[in-house]
């Protein structure tokens, strides 16, 4: 199980990267949850949670999981990872920490990020 | 509220290390819950969160913030530190994820520790 869970760890960053919407939505189970970032409305369900990742998918975008932050507990992960986005002539660097449970197939159930404006790095690109 | 919960948890990391137990407790509301591994049984309550930090109390140990992994959003936040405790000629270092909520007061509601046995590292003290 731990194993399993780290790929879908590496392959949620990597798709939130790189896509297609699609396949991160194919790595939620179907009532799955995400609060993202955490104490905003939890979006409940493949429809809304293809929503928030439709609005990332239009972003000039890269990511990079920090490896030596990913912790596995049973059927718990949380991780930490870079999302950098090119607007214009600024990138604009944010490392959310993410916590995911999932079911005994291997998906997500719940994902709440923990991050705020404060975490965002703005630079020329 | 941000500078409040930033304030708690670099006095939970600090004090974590060095004690004393009540200290500890007193971060914690009167009804908030410990689960830690998370995945394990929650403990509830100044008692049973007591008996927790009394386990680590008796041990000689140390912890150090990752002040760069620090996430804040709303009442919420996830941390990484580590907990190094000498056991013999041995050091045991472990790196946790830790995700906490807080009240208005800014006392710690519920943690939750995301940690295996594979992120403990042993090394000759």
């Amino acid at each position: 199980m731990t194993r399993q869970i780290r790929d879908v760890v590496e392959q949620y960053v990597k798709l939130v990267g790189s896509g297609p919407t699609d396949a991160i939505v194919e790595l939620y189970a179907p009532d799955a949850t995400v609060e993202d970032p955490i104490g905003t409305p939890v979006r409940h369900g493949h429809e809304p949670i293809r929503e928030f990742y439709d609005v990332i998918a239009a972003l000039d975008r890269s990511t990079t999981l920090h490896a030596d932050t990913v912790r596995i507990a049973g059927n718990h992960a949380a991780f930490m990872f870079d999302i950098v986005t090119k607007v214009g002539d600024q990138t604009f660097t944010l490392t959310p920490i993410d916590v995911m449970e999932f079911d005994d197939e291997g998906r997500i159930t719940t994902m709440r990020a923990y991050w705020s404006q404060d975490d965002m790095r703005i630079e020329p690109a």
